[in-house]
């Protein structure tokens, strides 16, 4: 295999807003930007669709869009469409159901190879802890063992030279201080998705969309893909 | 989700000689065991029907044979049909070609949500750091820091309660090692593969068919796939 520059990044692209600011801040600081959507057997298909909007939209250099079969695998309300999705009246400090067992492990791995073998030197990885749902994969100490893995697990662990870094920007910010970030970059949140739902239009119930409506408020602007929800017109959640 | 006892078993099965080692192992010591074989783009597809032959054989309580299709996304001539395969003349240290960019990283991380969504207490995993084929993700460093990676990612790393341990026994044995406890816990060594190369008998010249080869000769005994090699007729490589 040859050695090639670790010049640009692999952006996870799931389609939300979290990933969407990632995609925006890679193609600023890690152009060229490749970008790596993994349909895992989530019931959020439309997720996809805006993945692939916003990857057109940053023209990346590549998006790869990998069909990983997990559902069967994997025990979640987000991939079992019998199982009923978690509403706000769930216990604080508990993880929700769905938590998808190990997913982001598995996407960052993903991500890892992708890098390694583009020679991409960085992953950008949307995780965040402030407004997190509760997943134990999205917690910083989870991002810092992650880091450490990828610097054994690959080439340069051996031979030596540029690691692959794990970048996860909005880690420790607010829903709403990443809006405030996103509308900086230009963020075109109208191609985001959040609900977990599965329909045309985003349920208003569901822990994500309920995540999304509170950063929308905290930054004090209206979501494009709510137009009638103003800010303030709901009690925070 | 359901909180399960922590018992049990995920091994990685390739339908090599040590990951049915440590099918046997895990059979032995965890059972019930759960069978993982993931077909990630590989040329040797012939170890696919190897590891559902063991799977069988152990009677194993369920396996999960998973399409990954890693070909377009990761760089190696285990997976682009292309590439020449590595033969014996590979200089010492380097990584061979047959280096499949965070292989390994994806099929642990795939078999710890396997885990955690069986409830089990355990992944075998069957990397070898003394006739190791010089990948990094077969080191004693890299099994640890996953290790770690595994008690952050999964639930237990919140909820507290039993984490999932990752068991790799056959780290620090060579490979005659490997042949001489196979023989004793009785792994059908007729039902293995190991060479790389696609064909429906051992080429003889991949680095796995030179491993295996050595095994065997190290341990004094002869590899039922290859008859005619007897111990002490090849000089050791």
């Amino acid at each position: 295999m040859p050695t090639r520059p670790a010049g640009g990044s692999v952006v996870l692209l799931s389609g939300g807003m979290d990933s969407a600011t990632c995609l925006a801040l890679a193609a600023r600081d890690r152009p060229p930007v490749h970008a790596l959507t993994v349909v895992y057997g989530q019931r959020h298909l439309r997720e996809i669709r805006s993945a692939r909007r916003l990857g057109r939209r940053y023209a990346v250099a590549r998006h790869i869009v990998l069909d990983l079969p997990l559902g069967p695998l994997l025990d979640s309300a987000l991939t079992r469409s019998g199982r009923p999705l978690p509403g706000a009246r769930r216990r604080r400090g508990s993880i929700p159901t769905t938590y998808v067992p190990a997913r982001n492990t598995i996407l960052l791995a993903v991500a890892l190879g992708y890098a390694e073998s583009e020679g991409c030197g960085a992953i950008y990885y949307g995780a965040n802890a402030v407004d997190y749902s509760g997943y134990p994969d999205c917690r910083p100490e989870f991002v810092r063992a992650f880091a450490r893995l990828a610097r054994l697990a690959t080439r340069a662990g051996v031979e030596g030279g540029r690691t692959i870094r794990v970048v996860a920007p909005l880690l420790h910010r607010s829903k709403g201080d990443i809006v405030r970030l996103g509308d900086r970059l230009g963020v075109p949140w109208e191609l985001t998705w959040s609900c977990y739902a599965g329909g045309e239009r985003p349920c208003g119930q569901c822990d994500a969309c309920r995540l999304r409506a509170r950063g929308f408020r905290q930054a004090g602007r209206t979501d494009p893909l709510v137009p009638g929800l103003r800010p303030g017109s709901r009690r925070s959640a």
